[in-house]
């Protein structure tokens, strides 16, 4: 057994022990209770588990001063940064429950008996069911909104899944106040035992993606993490999906029209989108295309100076801390890489970094700059020219986003930039930054490998679509068909016979 | 350079060399041809691509005889099933442009800018976009519907995405002569160069899945295969998405009921089902579990003559031919197993293989007779009351389908069935056998692992799903966006808002 400790990140010393890292005998029992909690969380109806959200997100919030306390005592993310989580946190829990109330999720399809050109086609219904128990990886960076409480917890239990949480290591404290109140408050909403589980630790983490009863998994972290744990899967004798989020560089272009027009202005919102948390977003902007000459340089004369006034934030936990100081130092270090700007250094016993700037050309940019490098630093990379700009642009690995910065009114250039990195991202974004990620019902947050591994991702109601699968039911009499498939059942989104139709 | 040569299962005996095995600068060379098609294949628009298929569907049907000839020289599987075969491909192809045409598929949805109760939402809209090319894996059972002309690539063309075929070893002149047909007409349909492409050979499949250009696998085989194409993928530095459909055992439930009112006639039926097509179909009935006594007996009494009056059927080649001798003597052989009956003995000199009917006790099912065998056999498994069959049922692998024949107006029994089987399985069918798989909207293929490792599968309409990919486009001007994210586009259902709008 070995202690997990709560750690401050602002003086980097040990504050509590909050729990014993899990056993893979208590894994084993948590996952075996998952299992047997399954079949009546689905029992609770689409109505039953909208209930159940949205009583989830009134607990929360109920606790909204405790919890941004402790979260902020491990994170050093700031009361104010934390509120707004808390809020968006209890927002995609209310949201999913709206995805039950309107049904279209479960995609709900009828093909009654008939003739076709193949011969004659038995009655096939088919909608989704939940996939089972669900491994979910809290994420360092959002203790609220990609963790115990988050998106993924949100949409597997309004898929009907049972969740099983490992707690990152980096709020341990967090983790276990927020599991104790949502399981407190499932249960009074008629939850079945075992609807939540919360693990701790590397070792419980591993048994759990292991566990036979685990059907599915949501990690969001590195991408060495990802790819250890899709080697577990991979040794399983049954591998189950794994949806991953990984890693991401999220690529800026500002166009010689837009830095004509507003350069300065573009300069200090770059700086602040991309030390907004410490410069701890997947979304970071962490490469931004300037172009050469004057009105570029206002945009760089600009960020450099926002990072000069910048002070040095502290950084979620040690590893993070040290992970800065070798990959921004190497970046800094790198040929062709010169220093702009430094922002205050580190004057603390905690996890302090200094937010850097640094600049190269996008004419044979180095490869270190396209690795993605959690904290306080981004590269600018000048570009003469649009040749120069799409040459670079085809090297980019993929992203989350893509963001084009442009003039007023300027389409030719947004457009080829948008058409070059479509294939490399997720969300584009127009004269906005990337670190803000709205929960609705057309956001996606996501992308190919290294970004995202799978086509649905976390964030946005389709998060959902990760925890189910399809089942048709052939020739079924109608005692055995779920609710959703009766042929009178008009209260969600449906398609018979090949035509969509909705509730009425 | 080798030879791929057809080889004639009825004889044994090579036909034709059809080509040379394709050298992997070929390979990067047909990869790049497919990158180089995305964009022109995109940009036909889903129109554009309606009209491909119908015109791909035409152009095969227009060399019926030839294709079933050649089809039928290589797989002995009879010129009736690969009329019917050939059918249902064209049907398929058809089915995907009606789903180009209705538009739903693409998912889109938009958001327009707001507040919200995380504060000011920005204008976010979203869709499906085609993932980029496709590497297709023939499968041996079926030479048109899952290989050169089938589902993979009818979905994949339909979704947008260039797609190599891997042609299977085991029909390489039919998939010369198909591929010859498609490529022709995809020509004068006015897709760009590269949109199909056609590999031959082992190391040119591993070339195919390792290439930078393809961004996803479609797959029918065998678990072995599929392992093996996943740890190819799982080596390459950006992995992608796997689709694979790998092995179903498809368990059968005859209830007491259904074999007191009918056990003579779902005797022979179930031989029917596990003989069609040489017992080569991933649906084949692998397992059937028969109440004891003599409304069982009777069942079995029947199946066994049925199996008695079998022929030898040619199987599809020299190592379906070796496994099932292996396989099936090996189930033959393992305790508990008794043989029932025998088919006809092999007396050709080609890949015939007697048909077999075993018997075990669903009490301490021997674990050999859960895994799948490809060819004419199956093991009934007698069950003594329904705990014991509970008990049997829970150890089943997840399968492609799970079979209930019930008595006539029964359903408590087979609802209990079909909850104790819904979590292996991903059709449930009643009073049929799982061998006949119709392609429709409501149609689904597939189940955990490893019937197939992922959510999305290879028959029905969400197959297009596997070659999409969400793209949201935020705060983009109006120029900038695919015509279906405009606001006055009314053509295809979206959701706006939060709302499903149906086209008007």
């Amino acid at each position: 057994m070995s202690d997990v400790v709560s750690i401050d990140p602002r003086t980097g010393q040990a504050v509590e022990v909050v729990a014993q890292e899990t056993t893979t005998a208590e894994v084993d029992r948590l996952c075996a209770a998952a299992l047997a909690a399954a079949p009546g969380l689905e029992a609770l109806g689409r109505s039953g588990r909208a209930a159940l959200l949205r009583t989830l997100a009134d607990a929360l919030e109920a606790r909204r001063e405790d919890v941004v306390a402790v979260a902020d005592r491990e994170t050093a993310l700031g009361p104010t940064r934390l509120t707004g989580e808390l809020t968006r946190t209890c927002y995609q829990l209310r949201l999913f429950a709206e995805v039950l109330d309107e049904g279209s999720y479960l995609e709900a399809t009828i093909d009654h008996a008939g003739d076709t050109p193949m011969g004659p086609r038995p009655d096939l219904r088919r909608m989704l069911v939940p996939i089972g128990p669900v491994a979910v990886f809290g994420a360092s960076n959002f203790p609220l909104a990609f963790s115990v409480p988050g998106g993924d917890t949100a949409s597997a239990l309004a898929a009907g899944c049972p969740v099983v949480v490992k707690a990152h290591g980096s709020h341990p404290a967090t983790s276990q106040l927020v599991f104790d109140i949502l399981a407190t408050a499932a249960g009074k909403a008629g939850a079945p035992d075992g609807t939540l589980g919360l693990v701790h630790g590397v070792q419980a983490g591993a048994d759990l993606v292991a566990h036979p009863a685990i059907r599915a998994v949501g990690f969001t972290g590195s991408v060495t993490g990802g790819r250890a744990l899709l080697q577990i899967i991979e040794r399983r004798p049954d591998p189950v999906p794994f949806f991953g989020e990984l890693s991401s560089l999220n690529p800026v272009v500002v166009t010689p029209q837009a830095a004509a027009e507003r350069g300065s202005a573009i300069g200090g919102e770059l700086v602040g989108s991309f030390t907004l948390g410490g410069g701890q977003f997947c979304t970071k902007p962490g490469l931004v295309f300037v172009p050469a000459g004057p009105d570029g340089d206002a945009v760089v004369d600009a960020m450099a100076e926002a990072v000069r006034a910048s002070g040095a934030p502290v950084l979620l936990n040690e590893g993070i801390a040290a992970a800065y100081d070798r990959i921004a130092g190497g970046l800094a270090a790198a040929p062709g890489v010169t220093v702009l700007a430094r922002g205050a250094e580190p004057e603390g016993a905690g996890f302090e970094a200094a937010p850097l700037l640094l600049a190269t050309s996008a004419r044979g940019l180095p490869p270190q700059v396209t690795e993605e490098c959690f904290g306080p630093v981004s590269v600018v990379a000048r570009y003469d020219g649009p040749a120069e700009l799409f040459a670079a642009l085809d090297g980019m690995p993929s992203s989350l986003t893509a963001t084009v910065l442009r003039g007023q009114g300027e389409t030719e250039l947004p457009l080829a930039v948008s058409e070059q990195v479509r294939p490399r991202a997720g969300r584009l974004i127009y004269d906005a930054y990337p670190t803000g990620v709205a929960v609705s019902w057309a956001q996606h947050h996501g992308g190919p490998w290294p970004s995202t591994n799978t086509q649905h991702t976390s964030v946005g109601t389709t998060a959902i679509r990760r925890f189910l699968r399809p089942v048709t039911w052939q020739g079924a009499p109608a005692d055995l068909l779920p609710p959703e498939l009766a042929d009178d059942y008009r209260a969600i989104p449906r398609r018979v016979d090949g035509v969509l139709e909705l509730p009425r």
